[in-house]
């Protein structure tokens, strides 16, 4: 553990303040790649030793120039590989060999470009591996530490004359990113605490580097852009421990389309999760997802003010123009959020003040006309109103020349203790950045606002820790090995009658109709083979239906072992549904409820969370399936019992916690929705153990 | 028709372009709201004449101060009345007997507060009725001209040192919003040629303020803020007009989301209309409708550049960062627009040139770095290639600081006849300018990216102009007259026999099992009353039945007259929906086709245009809604007649060329579709005529 904290100490200080740089093919030609970290460097003040190497210069844009890496007066902190992509793993090999902590490597051309590219790439691996340096891409566009004027990067956007430092950190797989960042950062008075370009994280990735930052007390939060769910395990370890440092994590994720989400597996060689997944991750992680660009820039205050504990539901908006707050309940609205009108107790509050009371959801003082009093009378009265979690300001024209109007009193009010957020409709620049050195989270759009208040709203609780057996290979278990699975669990399936083909008949235990299945861990789609016989209704039917069975798999599966044959009674639900669990590559266990059979591909109706959830949470998730609104009585239909439902996924969520039944994937479909107070049946599953 | 066009064009000056002003009720502080338009049309240097009304002062700001109107040394083309509330009525009344073709009114208090309050609003409609003055407002914050100097406005962002002139003409719900749109544009070096607060439209209303407009030279298009869906006659009027003169329309709406349509209803009295006939109304009049409050100032030149009539659809996109244009990507394709990868010819034609071709859906130009060469030649070949409509170039970190490099070459494509547009991931306004300068379509985030071209592909060609009967009180049929109007428009429905209670009971032209449902006019909800009975077998159960009936109409019904039931024979088709048309009170004449059944209350699952449409535009509607798919052949399931429905979809939608048939409302429900070949077919249907 010490070791580890000694080496992730390490990474950090070799990341964002090393005391000595080299620049692995630095360029005299400020116009190239190659020479712009130097330019970088020198023009930001970076105080440690930068190191140029190019054994075809003495000096390089007034430094000293070096030949090589050994001809170095001491082992430099961290080399950037600036050179092309054949030159690249010596060059690592060669700082490994000297003792190098940390190299980046900027070219690109290794997984995403071939057979060729992927052997780059795992001998890259196997030089971290065998000799403990840590490397950062490739093609990553560098490290940038605005505290400390490491400009380490290769991205034209930071030729900027001052790069603001800030308190969040970014990491991103976008390389271009980092520089966009900074440009609408500054625009907008934001600035970093530091910014890596991580590229194809061959080594080191988003979740492990920002860990290795956690303990940075300069670093307050986290912002990701990330072009697909990758490195998942890293991650969810990262937002674990920056949960527990009180420091909030902001995601932006491409990929909510299929274009662009097929466009991030092309780009990067990474397999592209479903959106869906992606989200529940971030989710149930307590990782504010957002889902516009400058919402990345402005959710940080705002998840900083509200800690994922206490994440408030009940958003008050107070506003000086009518058209300018309902953009912002618009925005709100369509991602979930709805604003709550105040109290009649409040309401009365404002009356006795001689404040505007305006009838509806907003408290609007157009009418009344924009006034510091008014304001700041209406701001404490709502600030301490126990029906609101978050009071939202939406602040008109009077932002742009008198902020002395309605946006002092909203800084005044800055330091309650109940969260105040606020919205400003025109351009005013002044007026932001005062609202922003006073720490009040603030917008100035509406889709900014909307989008950063909903997902740091979304945010939900961390769940259980999941316990998972190693990674390893899989096999299919047959349907009878897959309800010990079930029982295992406590997931209700239909009583079995095992038949052997040539066997004993004994009388079944239960009445006919029955259906019968070939079972066998060779078969997994039953129905492809003919394997299954239904609506069988009696012992004369049921020996035609077997011998029927032997002939089919004789037929359609001639090399499948299968000596036997499942018989379970015929039952019918008032609905059905898919529940599954899986180990995903990404984004590790998760459990889905979806409807079943057709709807389930006409509409993505599923509800999906990270393994495992309680009843509780289960709970949430049967309400998110639209095709079980059916069954909750509506219209006079014949109510479902959809508490059994949510007993059952959460069963099924805990082989989450079961490492010894060593199930990679299980599929229940379908479950039948029984009426209330029946329970829920499984008639059919599918697992695969890992061998 | 000249008359007409001479009170427009008298409009239109009395509006942009007055000779004279009178502020009624103007004050010398200019802290306060009649302070300001004194304020402002001196600062801008507007060149008319500027009377200020108070009869207290004999100066006003440096201007001669006038007791009254009637001492004006001429008859002012324009008063703005910046009184309180109960004096507007008496200026209003002053100012048309003096001759005055125009009055704009700041102060509210009028159907939004009450009785009194409509009371108001009804005496200032029957003065402009009898006087033909024209009346913009109440709760107008007026009207601005930037190409004048005429600063007409008491919204407090116009103290502003210089507005910049324009092409655009903005219309307002909202009058704060004119003030945001100023400061935002000048931030954007996006400037307008008017902007008008239109307050509560109770003369004047948005459609025909712009219609008004249509024939200033210097206004090449409009940017519409709306509340809510009022006024749609003169919209609609407009959007046509506003098409032929070549002058696209972008609409901003609010009340996506339940919520902020509700306000919307609270805040200005108007009546909320469903989100989803707005968007229709909208894309069947060719209007752009954007979602992100940016897009209304980025979509104008992208819809001037793309004529309603060649919409493209066939999107291609060039980058010089990855990251950045999977942005783009992501957020065009949450909107359903797919970026198109370049053809195999296209490619081809790039590898000759030696420019990089990329694999997959856009052309990433990172890996070859960014050169002015490079991206010269790959947007000549792009803007080149049939494949595209629409070429889209997102430029990364160096538009910030070398745009010679990506955006000089996209500035010197500006004039190539395919639409070339431009996204700029980092903040760089000197870029953004020399685009915008040039008419390139620019876009400074990727969420206005994708709203304005998705909005802009969004629109359709305008359909046939209806032909209503004037509107006026409508009474239920009953089944059997509803049938007739089906008949008369060609939309199939079960054979029908019609039987006196107490009447002959001649053998049915259909076989049995049979539905009897009570004929009546007045009772449009027959179940409610047990009068639908289904499944009759035989002559005798329909005897039973009909004495049914009949008591179940003396029990719950006893004052509706109905001497007759309805027999037809029991159907049952593959799926059934819901299509209905109606004279909307906003949008006009609508076409609704859904789901039928319990999905269209789960899900609002339904698609709507406006009415008339053809078969091609129905067949389009059948794709949209979701719970036909099972009906297209999925999963080996059986085709119903969606073509069958197509032509019934139109044919309702013909009742908006019947004038005579004096329809208000008619709902199919439910429609049966047969088997692919074998029809649809009506078994209920509820008609509202005009009496």
């Amino acid at each position: 553990m010490t070791l580890h904290n000694e080496s992730t100490a390490a990474l950090a200080q070799a990341l964002l303040h090393p005391a000595s740089i080299a620049l692995y093919g630095a360029s005299d030609d400020v116009s190239k790649m190659g020479g712009r970290p130097v330019q970088f460097l020198k023009r930001s003040g970076f105080a440690g030793r930068i190191y140029p190497i190019n054994p075809k210069r003495s000096e390089i844009q007034g430094l000293q120039a070096w030949p090589s890496l050994q001809s170095l007066p001491e082992v430099p902190d961290h080399v950037f590989v600036l050179t092309p992509t054949d030159t690249v793993i010596p060059a690592v090999r060669e700082s490994a060999a000297l003792g190098v902590k940390m190299v980046t490597i900027l070219a690109s051309g290794f997984s995403e470009s071939g057979a060729e590219g992927v052997q780059r790439e795992e001998e890259l691996r196997k030089i971290a591996r065998e000799t403990g340096i840590r490397i950062l891409g490739p093609s990553s566009l560098g490290v940038v530490n605005p505290r400390t004027g490491l400009v380490l990067t290769a991205n034209a956007a930071f030729a900027e004359p001052d790069i603001p430092p800030g308190k969040v950190f970014v990491a991103s797989h976008s390389g271009s990113m980092i520089g966009a960042l900074v440009s609408r950062g500054k625009a907008r008075g934001v600035g970093f605490a530091g910014l890596v370009s991580v590229g194809s994280e061959v080594d080191l990735n988003v979740g492990e580097i920002c860990a290795a930052t956690l303990d940075d007390p300069a670093i307050e939060g986290y912002l990701l852009f990330l072009e697909s769910m990758r490195h998942g395990t890293e991650l969810r370890a990262f937002a674990r421990a920056a949960h527990r440092a009180g420091k909030p994590v902001i995601a932006y994720k491409l990929g909510r389309s299929a274009a662009a989400a097929e466009m991030a597996t092309t780009h990067t060689g990474a397999i592209a999760g479903e959106d869906d997944i992606a989200d529940a991750f971030f989710k149930d992680l307590g990782i504010a997802r957002v889902g516009v660009l400058d919402a990345l820039l402005e959710t940080f205050p705002l998840a900083k003010r509200i800690p994922l504990e206490s994440a408030p539901k009940r958003v008050g908006v107070v506003t000086t123009t009518g058209g300018g707050a309902a953009m912002a309940v618009d925005q709100l609205g369509i991602r979930g959020v709805v604003v709550e009108p105040p109290s009649a107790e409040t309401l009365k509050r404002l009356e006795q003040a001689g404040l505007p009371c305006t009838p509806g959801r907003v408290l609007d003082m157009t009418l009344a006309g924009t006034k510091y009093e008014t304001m700041k009378g209406t701001l404490e009265i709502l600030l301490a109103a126990p029906e609101f979690d978050l009071v939202l300001a939406v602040v008109g024209s009077s932002a742009r020349f008198q902020p002395q109007l309605a946006v002092k009193p909203i800084v005044e009010c800055a330091g309650q203790p109940k969260p105040l957020a606020a919205m400003l409709v025109p351009d005013a620049p002044e007026a932001l950045a005062a609202l922003t050195a006073a720490g009040v989270p603030c917008f100035r759009s509406p889709e900014a606002c909307g989008d950063a208040i909903a997902a740091v709203l979304a945010r939900r609780q961390q769940g259980q820790e999941p316990r998972l057996p190693a990674p390893g290979p899989a096999r299919t278990l047959s349907e009878v090995q897959a309800y010990g699975i079930l029982d295992a669990v406590g997931v209700p399936h239909a009583p079995v009658v095992l038949r052997r083909f040539g066997g004993e008949a004994d009388p079944l235990p239960f009445s006919y109709p029955v259906v019968a299945k070939v079972c066998s861990a060779d078969i997994p789609h039953k129905t492809e083979v003919g394997g299954v016989l239904l609506n069988i209704g009696s012992d004369e039917e049921l020996v035609v239906a077997m011998a029927t069975l032997r002939s089919n798999l004789d037929e359609k599966a001639p090399k499948a072992i299968c000596d036997e044959v499942l018989v379970q009674p015929m039952q019918k639900g008032l609905g059905e549904v898919l529940v599954g669990y899986r180990v995903d590559a990404d984004a590790g266990p998760i459990i889905m409820l979806a409807a079943g059979g057709i709807w389930a591909e006409i509409a993505k109706d599923r509800s999906i969370r990270l393994a495992p959830v309680t009843v509780e949470t289960a709970r949430e998730m049967v309400l998110e399936v639209n095709a079980l609104k059916p069954l909750t009585g509506l219209r006079g239909k014949a109510r479902g019992d959809l508490e059994a439902l949510a007993h059952t996924v959460s069963a099924l969520s805990q082989l989450a916690l079961r490492p010894e039944l060593r199930v990679a994937e299980a599929e229940v479909n379908p479950l039948l929705i029984m009426p209330e107070g029946q329970g829920v049946t499984a008639v059919d599953a599918l697992v695969f153990q890992q061998l």
